[in-house]
């Protein structure tokens, strides 16, 4: 049979990085983690955690600690019906669901649904972040057990829910657009003014211009991987940028932003997947990610 | 000699990430790309960029990418004595300065910084983000020019300039604190309330225990990687967390946060460490950083 004080073990270093942190949240002594992580890979003949400053899960390891999620929530419903499960004394360790998103709906909308969630659940949660196109290889990786994912074909072993569009503006400061766009916004232009891009993962800028000039440019950027620095680097005249309506709107009405081509926005339809074992287990996740999508996304 | 159009094709696969994206950047075919960093490679013995998605530098293909921003930065200085070395119809690439920061800086004060100096310099930007311990590694390693830090202790090759200290303040929401911590910050308290964590390497709320209990507690946490994130899921009641003043205070005064225990702040005094070579070109840089940092950090 599997042993599962191994298994916690694996899953407590996983999740806060260290032998000597998991020890204190297992409350047992990390030469005792140690000892039981060492014995179940060598028992698998599989390397569970890779070390380093932090450890992490090996690809096999992370398939562990889903299931350790999976087992964690079959407890919790458990000990609502044979509370005396729980020792005397005994602390039940709560179970923390791992989930990705990018990091424009976790500026936008994502904190506040989790939040509902968190409230009145007794599970704690790992939010990860990817861009929105990446996400979906958490789940396929079984890194996470739900994300939110620009991906609309389903995922195998997966439930999908539409939540709408994101939808983003080009948008800079009035100064940046007189400086950089005074001749309106030609390849000429794009070439020489400043765009500011997420990461290399971050696509938005090229596809806009693609869709606004129908045809693909390079273009200088500045990097800068923060929804609230794009932002504000925005507003300061730094760079255009593609941001998020939710946070542009404001900014817009009062003019201390401006689309460089009025009327241009870039949809990105958005979708939640999540793992069929744990679908079930957690509707009311679910329930709260769709309708904090469906108050602040576009349909 | 060197051979400056392998180099340069080695930043670029770096700093966009692939081959073909360089080969846009550089106004090349891929192969070229791919030819030229490997010919280099073989010369060399060594690899310089690791293949992947997206393509990384080795630890040894940083510091050529370093040399790079270096080189770049005295041609720029060249071109403004003799502009004619810039070839008719020939654009001259900008050269992309690499800087780390934690994200609470950029959060609170260090885009407005960035932003004077990209206004009115030739050169791009590329903020990387990691834990205020952690960013000191990234100029060790050669990853960055420069970097915001709380290692005091000068780096080697590196000038050092004291910026002031970022001030956090143990916060959650009064429900929060009215469910958690009706009977004060009790050790039983810490061990059921949970907290919000950056990541791994985020170790404020230990800290925050540790100097206002006197001793080290484990606590249930939520992980949640984005400084706007944290600061919203706290006003939402999804945990307590360290905040920064800046992004606190509004909150704190109007009584929508609460500090666990009132007048316990957590200090962390940060540097501003430059490489040497790179730090007699980048006055402005250094200048508007320590000039932003006296406005908005404590003295």
């Amino acid at each position: 049979m599997l042993d599962y004080s191994a298994l916690r073990a694996v899953a407590a270093v996983v999740q806060t990085g260290s032998f000597e942190k998991a020890a204190g949240v297992l409350h047992v002594t990390p030469s005792a983690v140690s000892q039981r992580v060492k014995q179940l890979e060598e028992r698998l003949g599989v390397v569970l955690i890779a070390r380093g400053n932090p450890c992490t899960a090996t690809q096999k390891g992370e398939w562990l600690c889903r299931h350790m999620e999976n087992v964690g929530m079959l407890e919790g419903e458990l000990f609502e019906h044979l509370p005396a499960l729980v020792g005397p004394g005994e602390v039940r360790q709560r179970v923390t669901l791992n989930i990705a998103t990018s990091a424009d709906s976790l500026g936008t909308w994502f904190v506040a649904a989790v939040s509902n969630f968190a409230k009145s659940s007794p599970y704690l949660l790992n939010i990860a972040i990817d861009d929105e196109d990446h996400t979906a290889e958490w789940l396929q990786k079984g890194r996470v057990i739900a994300a939110v994912t620009s991906l609309e074909k389903p995922i195998q072993g997966c439930r999908r829910v539409s939540l709408g569009t994101l939808r983003y503006h080009a948008t800079a400061s009035p100064e940046f657009v007189a400086r950089y766009f005074a001749e309106g916004v030609t390849p000429e232009a794009i070439a020489s003014a400043p765009a500011l891009t997420f990461n290399q993962k971050d696509r938005l800028q090229g596809r806009w211009i693609r869709q606004a000039l129908g045809e693909d440019l390079t273009y200088p950027t500045h990097w800068l991987p923060s929804t609230q620095g794009f932002l504000e680097a925005s507003l300061a005249g730094m760079g255009w940028a593609m941001n998020p309506i939710q946070l542009a709107r404001e900014h817009l009405e009062t003019g201390r932003l401006v689309e460089l081509i009025p009327g241009t926005p870039l949809d990105i339809p958005l979708y939640w997947q999540i793992n069929r074992l744990a679908a079930d287990r957690l509707t009311e996740l679910t329930r709260e990610v769709t309708l904090v999508a469906k108050h602040r996304l576009l349909r």
